[in-house]
């Protein structure tokens, strides 16, 4: 059985599916991945400070190597609908594009590797598909917690590629094979409150604290690797809120952000921070340092045959070979990265988020052409 | 005509004269003075951005050394009476001692200087006094205005007591010889805005807000003066207020306070910073440097044999040279300074604006003593 990926692209943005309300998109996929061989598991998790959130998992075939998609069905809200041309939730196909909420981030990405799959015959070999409705918001009960479950429901995988648009320019100009950590953290220096004119029976703390600021902006941390950028530390804010000016502050507190590359964890930055902080002459003001959230990982997936193998499909259609790129923000590719190889291959997003979202068709069928291309080479090439 | 300074300051305490409120009390003292040969005229100042404010000046006698007492009549208001033992605007008088609003600070000093006064012939000399009903507040439309029509109306002074609460463990133990001047000032360091993961975009004002932190806080501005200590800057907050975490702030601001002894000025001041932010690698961004409020000068009255007079009226009493003192806040002696020798010679003060706010009978009576042997020695005896 065909599935066209832009008839299934419009219903799927028919479903009004903003974080974390599935709206029926999840119903719909589960309805055409079972028509076509997969079996379904919905797994809907809840707790840890969040709220519930439904996610999908399907499998199909049996044996060899495992091949897995990843996505989210989860989209951002479309903002004041006076800035779209029509129904954000509506389909609209004008100008050889369609447009609607999730067009490009990632609807279309979810179409195109749901109807590359109904053109492999089952036999072909394993195929996952891990699909949640959480990945715009807290991405709590997301794919953090679909990916753990596989893990322990004996579900794991050789290669996956998370639909997310990945490419740049023209679709298949880059595949992301990493992608930077985010680590953020809060200082605080206390000292002694007091009056400014009798400043030896207090200690004030801002003074340290411009020294731990300057401590930690100072230092490089690396010089960058093959794939990534230098790690880098940016201060976000100093708040200490005293509104007087004849009083010494008691507190002042330093936030700061590190974007970093595969030579760092989440432990050793904090040791890194710890290092610079000892490094200051505190002069009897006390320094604390905490962790702010959860550091995302960074992850450089290990090049080998099947990046190879999807570089050589990508070629083959633009005439280019695509650039292994680690740049932009943050995304689920950083949960499946703790299990596997995986990469983001998908189209070009300039429109994400924004009002008039939307993608041309011709990617859309020039994508899902290039899943099912890796796809069979996935399950015939010989492995390096 | 006599006047006893415990009935005046009774009196004084029941005119509930919270700034800028004269509350009768200043209705009284024209009384008061006239009565005792004193030629009062009001002096109503307003605008320049404060409320309107009553003020007093009283002169009488002619030629020769002219001597001025300056004090203020306003009080700061009560707080929640539950704390005081009786109502703060009825004088109390228990244990040998007064009780109620402004008893110490300062209706106390100006009934002592008004009944001594009123113990010495007018033919002695001339003597001024100058009283305002706005120095707990603003202090816009007070002393500073009423010392300059003085100047401007021909009412020059030779010396000049103002009589705050001066002492610090007993009556005469301490006169204040000058006083430390106060500016403040505020830093800006404007950047560029931008995300965390794209710091080649932005630039960020942070580690330059550090290094001016460092650079205002690391320099002495001197070792301290004969009567004063080291001027001394505080840095009293820093802020930002960004929220997110991801993001690199366009601009920081950091304020600080100089107390300051008698080798600055507001301006030499102002170049000291200028200097230092001169220091600081900008990187690019952008550092505004604006003073803060109105500074306040510091002053030192010079010593001489008017000083050395009361210090020996004091030594008489107590059995104690008094210390010389330039410590503690501000008051309205830096106005008076800017015209003439002035000190502050009065009371302990230690429960000045608290509730049960008193001072001991004997030190009323006591300190009226001291005026006026002072006023009789200093239009006796010889200039050196
Ligand atoms: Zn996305
Ligand atoms: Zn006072």
């Amino acid at each position: 059985m065909a599935i066209d990926p832009v008839d299934l692209l419009g219903r799927l943005i028919s479903c009004p599916s903003v974080t974390p309300e599935e709206a029926g998109a999840l119903d719909l996929l589960q309805a055409e991945l079972e028509a076509i061989g997969f079996s379904v598991t919905r797994l809907p998790f809840d707790g840890d400070g969040s709220y519930p959130v439904d996610n999908l998992f399907a499998t199909r075939g049996q044996g060899g190597r495992r091949l897995l998609f990843a996505g989210h069905t989860d989209v951002v809200p479309p903002g004041d609908t006076v800035h779209w041309t029509s129904d954000p939730f509506v389909p609209r196909i004008a100008d050889g594009r369609i447009y609607g909420r999730g067009a490009a981030d990632m609807k279309s990405g979810i179409a195109a590797f749901v109807a590359a799959c109904a053109a492999i015959p089952p036999e072909a070999g394993t195929i996952q598909l891990a699909i949640t409705n959480d990945e715009e918001a807290d991405a709590v009960n997301g794919t953090e917690k679909l990916v753990r479950w596989m893990a322990n429901n004996d579900h794991g995988f050789d290669f996956a590629i998370v639909g997310e648009p990945s490419s740049t320019e023209t679709l298949g100009d880059s595949i992301k094979i990493g992608r930077r950590g985010s680590f953020s953290g809060k200082i605080t220096v206390t000292g002694t409150q007091g009056h400014v004119a009798y400043p030896h029976k207090a200690n004030n703390p801002l003074p340290v604290l411009a020294a731990v600021a300057t401590a930690l902006s100072t230092e490089k941390l690396d010089d960058g690797t093959a794939h990534f950028p230098a790690s880098n530390l940016e201060l976000t804010t100093i708040d200490v809120a005293n509104p007087v000016s004849n009083v010494i502050p008691m507190s002042g507190t330093l936030r700061f952000n590190i974007r970093y590359n595969d030579l760092w964890t989440p432990e050793s930055l904090a040791d890194w921070v710890r290092d610079r902080l000892a490094s200051v002459d505190a002069r009897g003001t006390e320094i604390d340092f905490e962790v702010s959230g959860v550091p995302s990982r960074s992850f450089l997936s290990p090049l080998g045959s099947d990046i190879d193998t999807l570089s050589a499909v990508l070629a083959e259609r633009t005439g280019k070979v695509p650039e292994y790129s680690t740049g932009g923000g943050t995304s689920d590719a950083r949960f499946i990265a703790q299990y596997g190889p995986v990469v983001e291959c998908g189209l070009v997003g300039p429109s994400m988020h924004k009002a008039d979202e939307h993608i041309a068709i011709a990617d859309l069928t020039g994508l899902t052409e290039i899943y099912a291309s890796f796809i069979r080479r996935f399950f015939t090439e010989s492995r390096a």
